[in-house]
């Protein structure tokens, strides 16, 4: 997110003066965590990491403000260092040797051109094992056979202001999914419609519905349809929120710094869900068509969101906020005279008098990669940014920022995908410079030239796909074939087949 | 809008009792309002009746509580009575003698079956001229020739909980339009882009905005480009806000009776203009394809918007309602079980543990047409309702109402459009029986029997989407020919040509 976070940046301590590598995760490449072996008690806990025995602490974040990248590209200290040298910008895969990614996923990433000090971008790609929860016997919790369920996950994260959020979210996110998905794992697996109301005691059998509707007078006269689709849907949007909350609660060490975007897959049970949180941006190609599964959160989609929340609680302006917009900033000299503005109610323009308080800085303003929320950050949508304030202020930019993803869903069933097929998640250092179409043309170059059933393919277009938006370095900067500047920003792709040899099973 | 105000009209006076004929109306069908004898002064003061002389008084809605039906359908007092009859249903249009309404547009409307006592909804069809607004000079007012600018207007009223918002409307909204685009008459003529900045007297020439950008430093790099179109955009914008604003006025001596959903067109210089607040549908039929020009606002669609609201506000709930949406109503007996439930945040489901305060009624309930906000109404935006409260409650509703469209932009010079391409309006009553699909069917269907150049075709057009809706009595009811129910509310249809003998020019 270059330019985005520049007054964020500047007051915020930003991760830095940690050595170079890290103490190896136990989060390994492609390990199904399944089962736990030990699972955390409650949702609203930081789930403990898998694998790490009971020794793990309570507090997950220690010793974590170091630079890392994903796991799974297994870097060595030499490659660590190579992915982390600006001047370079070599392109990081994970390696041809070993285990590949789940479903033959191709990934690649790039560090920015000096922007931010590390790589701010994090990954993710796991194979989640669901126990359900039954602890309704009192007896000793043991995965059974048959009862859990399996979700593949993808996670994109871009952090600003410090990479310590994108880093814990890439670390943790699932695992809140994971959590909220224990209650569903019958639910979801029972072909009758999700039970509206559950007892009390979590396993013991949920009540019947249709014998206390209410009586035919209230407009109540049935009850709603609540599909399995919607479960899925609805525990992602609270694990993104759980995620955040857990941000909320660790900041005070300082060790979760900034915020992050979130682009989230999850495979489960034949359906994709894409859930995003921010400006990164998920397509699919198929058959050479562009299908959308996401939109990204910036001040200027989200203008009448933030808009009406200044409108309704003015304290959240602080008096140095208007929650009007104006094309330009008001002068002084020119009160009394007429402006354009728009508020939340407008998407058109009209003129009004100036007044005073016309004056103050506008909630949102500017164009673009340029706009901005209180003047500081351009994304609206993410997880973190707990410790964000106006620059010179202590106004928290918080309130108007939100953890909430909107989800997308997409049946895999409901198509016949050939190897071809891909859905390609990226962060805004891609999609700054390539278009959907730039995009799609990529995936059907690349592709044909490989074998369908070479499964390294993926990985080639996903290398593709960051060179072709890095550039080369040319006329003092990186540089495009068509010599338009390139992205000096982080950048990061999976390209996730959809059909074909590497598939889900 | 039937079955959806049943609470509504409960506890509100509902127009009734007043003789069936009203006094002929000095909004003359197809009368060019140019130029008004006595233009009102102020745009937020009600706009005097064009036509009626210095005589008007500045309460506007005297004598008004009567039935009344559009003054295009000429109707006398046997055919307004006749039109008022709920046991024939009879279909109305203009007559075949006589002026045309503007572009040849088609228009056919019917009574409800019985849901309320006179047909609720309105129409209105103008051709309005905007003379500019220049009082700079001090000098008498006057017509310019080729300084004013005319726009065409359709609207589509759809009252409920009485006829007053609906039949004000009618005669209002495109005053109020009228007076927002005044300011505009020049600008939108000059090929320049709009002034960001007026001076504080109309007339004089707009100050110069480049000399006053802000340094670099600010994230304010450049100005804000804005369109032509945005201001018509927003002029439409703010006339609904200051008609619903002269409804709160003069809602006190209980004239204006209930609330009214809005359909608005606006054609201007080139471009339509689709404005729509509530749940009438307009379409574009171009070629037998089907582009969708509006969105339905309902406690439905609008679900998150109200809870927000309801979060952000919980004054606004009374201790009556909860802003959480629940598939059923939560009994007593259930507390402390888990149910589902979503929040403003959320388009998915998960369970949560009811407490107390989850036993209240929620703000947002039911399904489909039976869908409502605080129990008692099923539509979202619109004009009026001012006086509705909550059932046995003091509560008022309108906090969650609101008042601005959507507003959509269709460029008719984009296309070359032939004599069957339409735009189609029309109240719920259409829609509700009828798919998009179906009407587009009768489009064809319909047109294909008349020559291109025959003006009627659309009126006849029009009555066969009306009677398609309605259907015929047959097994004590209204029934369509599949033998489904047709629509028991009052219906109303706009066929607006978009090309051919009955264009624009």
């Amino acid at each position: 997110m270059l330019n985005r976070v520049r007054s964020a940046v500047a007051h915020l301590v930003s991760s830095g003066g940690a050595p170079p590598s890290r103490p190896k995760s136990p989060d390994l490449p492609n390990a199904t965590s399944a089962p736990p072996a030990a699972p955390p008690q409650a949702p609203r806990s930081p789930p403990a990491k898998a694998g790490s025995g009971g020794a793990t602490p309570a507090r997950t974040v220690e010793a974590r403000a170091s630079f890392s990248r994903p796991t799974f590209l297994q870097l060595s200290p030499g490659g660590l260092r190579r992915a982390d040298d600006h001047a370079g910008r070599a392109v990081q895969s994970p390696p041809d040797t070993g285990r590949r990614l789940p479903w033959s996923t191709g990934y690649a990433e790039v560090i920015n051109a000096g922007k931010s000090r590390h790589n701010e971008d994090q990954a993710c790609c796991e194979v989640v094992y669901v126990e359900g929860r039954r602890s309704v016997s009192g007896a000793p919790r043991e995965p059974s056979r048959g009862q859990g369920l399996c979700f593949y996950y993808w996670g994109l994260f871009d952090g600003h202001a410090g990479g310590g959020a994108a880093e814990m979210a890439s670390r943790l996110l699932h695992r809140h999914i994971r959590e909220q998905l224990k209650d569903l794992v019958e639910i979801l697996q029972d072909p009758l419609p999700p039970p509206l109301c559950l007892p009390s005691t979590p396993g013991a059998p949920g009540s019947s519905d249709s014998s206390q509707l209410v009586g035919p007078q209230s407009c109540w006269s049935s009850q709603k349809e609540v599909t399995h689709e919607s479960l899925v849907v609805g525990a992602i949007e609270n694990a993104f929120q759980l995620m955040d909350e857990q941000m909320a609660r660790e900041r005070r060490g300082h060790q979760v710094e900034g915020g992050c975007c979130a682009l989230v897959v999850v495979y489960l049970l034949g359906k994709v869900y894409v859930a995003n949180a921010g400006d990164s941006r998920a397509i699919i190609v198929r058959n050479g068509e562009i299908i959308p599964m996401s939109r990204e959160f910036t001040p200027e989609t989200e203008r009448q969101r933030l808009q009406l929340l200044g409108f309704l609680k003015p304290e959240l302006l602080g008096g140095e906020f208007t929650h009007l917009e104006f094309p330009r900033r008001v002068q002084p000299k020119e009160l009394g005279q007429r402006m354009l503005y728009r508020d939340q109610n407008m998407t058109g323009w009209a003129y009004k008098k100036i007044e005073l308080e016309d004056l103050r800085f506008p909630l949102v303003c500017g164009e673009g990669k340029k706009a901005r929320v209180m003047a500081t950050i351009g994304v609206t949508r993410g997880l973190g940014d707990h410790n964000l304030r106006v620059c010179s202020s202590t106004l928290p930019i918080k309130p108007f920022l939100s953890c909430f993803p909107e989800v997308r869903v997409y049946d895999l069933t409901q198509y016949e995908h050939c190897p071809d097929d891909v859905l390609v998640l990226g962060t805004d250092g891609l999609w700054d410079v390539t278009s959907d179409c730039e995009v799609a043309a990529t995936v059907d170059r690349v592709l044909s030239a490989y074998e369908p059933n070479d499964p390294s393919r993926y990985t080639a277009l996903a290398q593709a796909l960051v060179l072709g938006a890095r550039g080369t370095p040319r006329d003092r900067g990186w540089r495009l074939p068509n010599n338009k500047l390139g992205s000096g920003d982080d950048i990061s792709v999976f390209v996730i087949p959809l059909g074909g040899p590497g598939s889900y099973s």
